[in-house]
């Protein structure tokens, strides 16, 4: 008998926040970077299976499944963008790793933190295959929940040191000054996109709201840099001019998702776009020259999250920073789920009904 | 602010056994066959997304999704033959409900136990639409996790109060008998299928193997018998010969499913067969007379977990039969999540890294 059958370890959001802070932010953020690019390379063990999505009125709720034969992984999460109104996330995530061999779950984790960190760690380590060298500077345009883990993303992996904030928002970008300070970078909170994006190597748009549908215009963009795009993210919602991405090598997670959800919604079904495995695998090529603007076109994809949920669950143990939740049944006798219930009459206090 | 937005009330396998065990069985299958109807009297409101099914050499891994514009829900369940041989359920599963207006969830609940409270309550409910008048003698052939849950959902909704059992293997009718003593059943142990159907004007045929794929041939069907067909399930999986559904009105949860999971899966794909939504909204005919074999092809459904999920939720309140998880990140200021990481490691005894 396999002891403990019915428990799954649940990752709160308490316990990922003390899990973040005692590994350190950036050593999770590079550790994690790590366990994506790993995935990345093996990108044709993966089962992709399109994300399922429930559309309303006001936002929607998707379950991003994927598989890579051994290990079975999904995603719930939200989009509601009018949430932040009543005080709540737009975005709130969970997610789930089973075994495929025997159906059952092996992790139960919050992921809304999680989700943010393995976003930043995606956007670093494509930039590290498309940025240009010793790129020190990054703009970061729209300084909401995500900009503080793009920061540290791009330190942790490429050495990024310098960075140029700008929202709409001023507060946003004092908030941002003030959670990343002490943490070595040179900062310049800055009044508009066209001040921000001066000398910036790598530019970063992740702004949150639809209707600043054109972020970064043509002109604001120069030879060699390397444009992270992250808020454009579902359909309708974009961030660049069309113009930026026709001068652009475009680099993308997962083709047909990305068609849909991402800048490239704005161009020909047919426009040519490379996955950003086949550059890690060396099956395409990356940045040509110093000269071209690259540009990761980054929507989020399942095997993002199923890297993520591998490692929180390689680097748990021993920690205590999980709860065992008893969420499966457990008979002694698989077929006498009955009698089970009829036993914890007889041991509880309770009468059986 | 809204109190608490980070908490998920949790419903673990003790806490569903012992909220079974308060309300009393026989009662929680007639109130949740109650919200079964009621949900399927609505069909037409439902979001009927397809069930997204992760195949692999040992088994399924499957995400159920549907919502009714306000409530979503989604079952998690994995179906794995071979887990038997070492201690594990063939099915095991859970569930959550989630407020569409926003995206939270509201409930997350064990639905190993849920499941099978739930497909039982569903056959119920169909054969209370179908079954002939004053029926009261069932046989049960599979005599494993399912029978005692199928053997009170019919005492409950329809007054049966004689079971005829029979099982390949013995010792799981003796459990069965021994699970259903004192709970007002007159049960005969059968040696045969031949045997259990004697006399019975209801069976169920409830068996887990893919191998035994006839566990009812035609001449043992007469007329006026009402068949609750549980077992086939998946396709390849079917318990009954093609030529009773040939005499039979076929009844179904959800066509497109029932084509491929059900047992008419042995029929052609224009086969006439009927939604059982349509019966309870006297849209379609049920039982046209005392003669006809009524068959309902079970093979589960969405909708039947969402409203097993909404009716537990309904009866939770005030009983403290669940844990609140901390699931959802609550930062004060949504935008902050990279600030409240920060406060947690001040608030707490860890450093921030």
């Amino acid at each position: 008998m396999i002891p403990n059958l019915n428990l799954v370890p649940f990752v709160s959001v308490d316990h990922m926040m003390k899990l973040v802070l005692r590994i350190g932010v950036e050593r999770f953020l590079s550790e994690l970077a790590a366990y994506v690019e790993e995935d990345f390379r093996r990108w044709e063990s993966f089962d992709k299976t399109p994300r399922v999505a429930s559309h309303s009125a006001d936002g929607v709720i998707e379950l991003m499944p994927t598989s890579d034969g051994r290990i079975y992984g999904f995603k719930y999460v939200n989009g509601h963008p009018k949430n932040t109104r009543e005080g709540r996330q737009t975005v709130t995530a969970f997610g789930v790793l089973s075994d495929v061999a025997n159906g059952y779950p092996v992790l139960m984790s919050e992921m809304t933190i999680l989700t943010a960190l393995r976003t930043a760690a995606t956007s670093a380590v494509a930039a590290k295959h498309l940025a240009p060298r010793d790129a020190s500077c990054m703009a970061i345009i729209g300084n909401g929940a995500q900009a503080e883990f793009q920061a540290l993303a791009f330190k942790a992996l490429l050495g990024v040191d310098r960075l140029r904030l700008y929202d709409i928002d001023p507060a946003a970008t004092q908030k941002c000054v003030r959670n990343l300070q002490d943490r070595g970078f040179e900062i310049a909170a800055c009044r508009s996109t066209e001040e921000a994006v001066e000398g910036a190597d790598i530019i970063t748009t992740v702004t949150a709201d639809k209707q600043y549908a054109t972020i970064l215009t043509d002109n604001m963009v120069g030879a060699g840099i390397h444009i992270n795009a992250v808020g454009g993210d579902c359909p309708g919602k974009t961030e660049l001019h069309r113009d930026i991405l026709l001068r652009s090598d475009i680099f993308v997670e997962y083709t047909p998702q990305t068609r849909i959800e991402g800048e490239i919604q704005q161009l020909a079904a047919d426009h040519p776009v490379t996955e950003l495995w086949q550059v890690m695998t060396g099956a395409a090529p990356g940045r040509a020259d110093a000269r071209r603007i690259t540009l990761f076109d980054s929507v989020g994809f399942a095997t993002e999250d199923f890297s993520a949920l591998r490692y929180v669950r390689d680097v748990l143990a021993g920690t205590g920073l999980y709860q065992d939740l008893d969420m499966l049944a457990d008979p002694d006798e698989p077929r006498d789920l009955f009698g089970m219930i009829l036993r914890a009459g007889r041991e509880g206090s309770v009468s059986p009904g």
